[in-house]
């Protein structure tokens, strides 16, 4: 099916072209724009509620949540009273620039300090899509075993910071820390990797500084 | 991006029709064969092992494995002497039918009774592909929550069996097995919903049971 790769370079030719524009309308905007991603349950939308409790009276937030089909994790965030924006993708295994740029046509950029967009839950396709984004972050849960990384090894190459999530479990899960984050590391030699469990909010704090940082250096 | 959607339309069918010669080959070998799917980490090599464990000395099984990279799951049922082929899709996240079409050319079917194609973890693009399958089986994780049925609904329509895995943490994780298995029957209400301990080999007679029944059924 060589069609495939022809079609794929086009259609990443268009996306990307719409994501520098969005890249320059957020710098522009000062807003710090980040892609959430990571494996169905991995914990994105929990992470996301602990950051909008820790963040939200300093900083000024948006969420745009990625989702298949529903509204639940949009609803989740609604109600930390922070302005979420859903896109349903219909099936479709990624957001695109596209879909952001029509997005936050009801966000409100000029308010804006941070803009979280929580992208569909997948470890494959959303690393391959630009969406104008300044970083990325990875969520990944330790009860996914830590053969991951090297299995999945484009998301966690383009990423500027990997959370390996659900530490509360540790003992129960045959995950090795150390061999998973040598791994990361291995891929990405720059990348941060923190250890948390977000459900419990422990280990939060150098994400928390890390996003205090991002948002700084974009003002 | 319309041009996506004719695109598809037009890999889908022909990925459709190779699917169709696949599934006219088995039947004609009398060959069961099953698409083992589910998200990254949710138990699909430790299903299998435990499967082969159990099943090989009495059914003449094959295995093969998709994966983006690396050869680690192939490695895992190489150790059963079970004949495995590695399918690497450098990238691509899901397994399609001109590619199992040339996986087979090393397999010898006359010698078959069960094929079980372990398809990259993904829970959203493998659904949408005809590998030429006769039946379909979902693994979901406990950890991944609750609501992944809804949110990921293709695959869970289109499963004739669907194992809840990793009920031996259950009790750490915030996860509703009648809820899950409710909706589950919602979007497909003929589905057998089985939960099980891929690890500790817990709740895996029915899912034995339902196999050996699917190779008699072709004989």
């Amino acid at each position: 099916m060589a069609v495939t790769i022809d079609v794929k370079a086009d259609i990443l030719g268009k996306n990307d072209a719409v994501a520098e524009e969005l890249r320059n309308l957020f710098k522009e905007k000062h807003v710090f724009v980040l892609d959430l991603m990571g494996s169905p349950g991995c914990g994105k939308t929990t992470l996301l509620e602990k950051t909008m409790q820790a963040l939200k009276d300093d900083i000024n937030m948006a969420v745009i949540e990625g989702d298949l089909f529903t509204s639940k994790d949009a609803d989740r965030i609604d109600r930390y009273g922070v302005p979420v924006v859903q896109i349903n993708t219909a099936g479709g295994c990624h957001l695109d620039a596209p879909m952001i740029k029509k997005a936050i046509e009801n966000i409100d950029l000029d308010k804006l300090d941070l803009l979280v967009i929580e992208n569909v839950g997948n470890l494959v396709c959303p690393a391959e899509f630009d969406i104008g984004e300044q970083k990325r972050a990875v969520v990944l849960s330790i009860t996914e075993g830590d053969d991951k990384p090297m299995k999945y090894p484009l998301m966690f190459k383009l990423a500027s910071i990997v959370l390996l999530n659900k530490t509360d479990i540790l003992k129960f899960c045959n995950f090795n820390l150390d061999g998973a984050t040598e791994d990361i590391k291995t891929l990405n030699p720059g990348v941060e990797v923190l250890p948390v469990s977000c459900s419990l909010g422990d280990g939060l704090k150098p994400w928390l500084d890390w996003l205090r940082e991002m948002v700084r250096s974009v003002k």
